[in-house]
């Protein structure tokens, strides 16, 4: 809980900054060791996800490609590429908030961690109502904005 | 043929540097806008893949997440990640050379272009078989080095 509480927290650092709301922490020896929030739309970068970032943290600060007895808590369960980095980097357990019935890659669509030889002990639903209130919030607001001010663009959704 | 001579001219380059020989260009209105190498050792990070390293570089020079029109060229078959992340820059086409039978995520293993809604155009086996060379000769001389010279960590052909 306590991991996945600081997850939301980044995910709102997205939120403030008109980012999807997307979260995640890796966690090694029961501590925090790195910490990312989506930045795709800000950065303009379409690898810019907040596993992404949060996997790039962890591999400088543990100076190797592999990221053994880490664990990542996301607030919505990755995307193809997002769980395809999970099992790039060797990250044995993954804890996700909001399932993502459009491109969730740990059951939802597909299951990448069962197609490879690295295996992810994957726990979906975790805060779940919590992570997908901050997403349908998100997608409420900007609804609202797009009928009425109109201050962000149509493609926004797109995720 | 000229897109995939300069992906594997990338691939050489990560060679030389003891890398698996992987390499990548993106191209649009046929011009190559960005070029990579598998860096995964030397930069010990596990996002550090060809495929990864020439979106990031398309994206910011195109200035947006989005890579509309444009073409990748790989020497092998993505892993799920770099297909991943074709899929979220919406790159159209996806060219590649080797078959990856362990983690190909084109086919070999899952097809990823069908499970999402951007659907990405795949032709594989471009160049097979100097792509599917460069590899083997890679491994060939890997192996000879373990058994002989014991040059790199054992843990090198875990592509």
């Amino acid at each position: 809980m306590e991991y996945m509480k600081e997850a939301i927290k980044q995910a709102k650092k997205a939120e403030a900054i008109d980012e999807v709301p997307i979260g995640a922490v890796i966690v090694k020896d029961s501590k925090i060791i790195a910490r990312g929030y989506n930045r795709r739309e800000t950065k303009h970068n379409a690898l810019l996800h907040a596993e992404i970032i949060a996997i790039d943290k962890a591999c400088r600060k543990l100076g190797g490609w592999r990221l053994p007895g880490c664990e990542i808590y996301v607030t919505l369960e990755p995307c193809p590429m997002c769980m395809g980095a999970i099992i790039s980097a060797r990250i044995e357990k993954l804890y996700f908030g909001a399932y993502d019935e459009k491109s969730g890659a740990a059951g939802s669509v597909c299951d990448l961690s069962c197609a490879l030889p690295h295996k992810v002990e994957t726990t979906g639903g975790v805060m779940k109502e919590d992570c997908t209130k901050l997403l349908s919030d998100f997608f409420k607001k900007l609804r609202a904005q797009k009928s009425g001010f109109g201050k962000r663009g149509e493609k926004n959704e797109d995720k």
